[in-house]
């Protein structure tokens, strides 16, 4: 009801279905750390009363005017976007995510803590058969968010890579990027995760605290990716890099960046970030975990006790994503 | 002979030729901002006496042990680099500017300013009949310099471009991308230019200290080359690329780049640097010249008046290469 309070029970009457939208009864829904941001109004753009919650999985059980892409009793996901506009340019080329007016599953509208939950079709993302529909919603923020670097970076299965964080972004990208055929090291700072990094894809695990072993990664990895959203010592991951490598950031870190120029002048090495990813990625993505065999680890909670969940969570003790059970029904 | 100190007569006997080299008579030398840079061992890797020069244009006289490439009497480029490894990855990869020990023409040995230069083959260029001998020099390393980064960061044809800083890089990249088919901007801070700087390719011409016009801008660059070497602000530069747009630096920016991630992560965005460019991208680079009837715009002095021309390179005024014509021999 405001910003930083638990959350209660709420009931809206949404607006009629607009064209092309369509109506989803919420089976699960992940919780990602964007709903604590716009819980607690970090970014300054949360509208309260808020319904958090943009990992959905779920049902079509209405479809609007001019919607077509679906019929009642479709298995579907939504994640953080729920419309674009379809004619700046971005969208003309396909990304739609990085449209300026893409409409944002919690941001001035109700998202996926609830029974019910309303998106344009273009941005409800049909659920392949064989994907679990109770662990598949982190796949729709967190997963596409890691997945989509891959893809955009032009990352091959010969390159050497790094994920930075293993929570509920890098224990997916781990899984990505073993099955992508690359060498994968999962750089954490949280010890005793070793095998269970492993048995995700890691072949090697490392710290960024540990300098001695740092050394011998100079100039080892085509490709980093970082999903914390903290400032970390950049000029020694560029340092890490490869010629030619890429450091790739996808967490809102809030202080600047500071890159020393001779290393990546004389290296060619580049840092880039990137916001969630496109339909046709996602399509692509839930295609590669079918395939894969690839899914979130998750914890379930009801979605009735999402405050125990949310506490849970600020602990920084989920391995690796929670995941709410819809209970209201 | 020693460091800041004004260059004067100088005589070496060069070691006999290793395997693969050509000795060439120097017939002319650009002058590069890095020979001031080495002059004043501002690097810190300048041994004296050091002989400066890069960007030599002038003929095979030599040809040493098993050196097949060239024959006495061909007219060849020499730039930043004389020799590479040719077994570390880069250098496997083609990309022999990337060699962690390639050999640069004047650190630790003697470079073009001289009667004659010696070079690995695999770093002596062929000059194609068309390019003219006198001006052509600046292409070996401020030319390829800016050629290469559109090369490796696959700009289109159809895309907005700008170049920061249209100096002897600079107004070389302003003509490469015209004739890439780009919409080009370039931005320089010497007002009363405009007229050349259109004449060079540019479609627009602006200032970075214009605020009214820059915010006309924001989001319409694809891709920006910076080829100045002081800090600018980067968050401003960021503001102007378009979604999935390109920030590429090729100047020594001694001062760590501060960059924002918000806006880098919403828009999809990167910055990248790079050195010199690849034998291969050289000789694209020439023929692209050839064909579009690209020169550097240079003014020459006789290499015996090299410290005046230092002075007038010091100056700022050149526009916008100096050629130092050899009156040797």
């Amino acid at each position: 009801m405001k910003a930083g309070a638990p959350l209660q029970p709420f009931e809206y009457t949404p607006k009629p279905l607009a064209e092309g939208e369509v109506e989803i009864q919420v089976e699960s829904c992940g919780i990602c750390h964007s709903d604590l941001s716009m819980i607690g109004n970090d970014w300054g753009n949360a509208v309260f009363p808020l319904v958090p919650g943009h990992e959905v999985v779920g049902k079509v059980v209405n479809v609007g005017p001019a919607a077509h892409r679906f019929k009642k009793g479709d298995r579907v996901g939504v994640g953080w976007f729920t419309n674009s506009c379809r004619y700046c340019h971005p969208c003309q080329q396909g990304d739609l995510n990085l449209c300026a007016t893409a409409e944002q599953t919690i941001v001035g509208r109700h998202g996926g803590f609830a029974d019910r939950i309303i998106a344009h079709e273009m941005w409800t993302h049909p659920m392949p058969a064989g994907l679990d529909p109770v662990s598949s919603g982190p796949l729709f923020c967190g997963g596409i968010t890691v997945f989509s670097p891959i893809v955009i970076s032009e990352v091959q299965p010969t390159a050497r890579v790094a994920v930075v964080g293993i929570g509920g972004l890098g224990h997916l990208a781990l899984q990505f990027l073993h099955h992508w055929g690359c060498d994968v090291t999962a750089f954490t700072s949280t010890s005793g995760k070793t095998e269970e990094l492993k048995k995700l894809g890691a072949h090697q695990v490392a710290s960024l605290k540990n300098e001695a072993e740092l050394d011998k990664l100079n100039g080892s990895f085509d490709f980093i990716l970082v999903t914390v959203n903290v400032s970390l010592d950049w000029a020694r991951l560029i340092q890490l890099l490869a010629p030619k490598g890429r450091l790739h950031l996808v967490g809102a870190v809030l202080e600047p960046l500071s890159l020393p120029v001779f290393p990546m002048l004389m290296g060619q090495k580049m840092v880039s970030a990137s916001p969630l990813g496109s339909p046709a990625v996602t399509a692509d993505m839930l295609d590669f975990c079918v395939r894969h065999k690839i899914a979130p680890k998750v914890e379930t909670f009801p979605m009735s006790k999402v405050n125990d969940a949310l506490t849970h969570l600020r602990s920084g003790k989920p391995r690796f994503r929670i995941v709410l059970q819809n209970d209201f029904s």
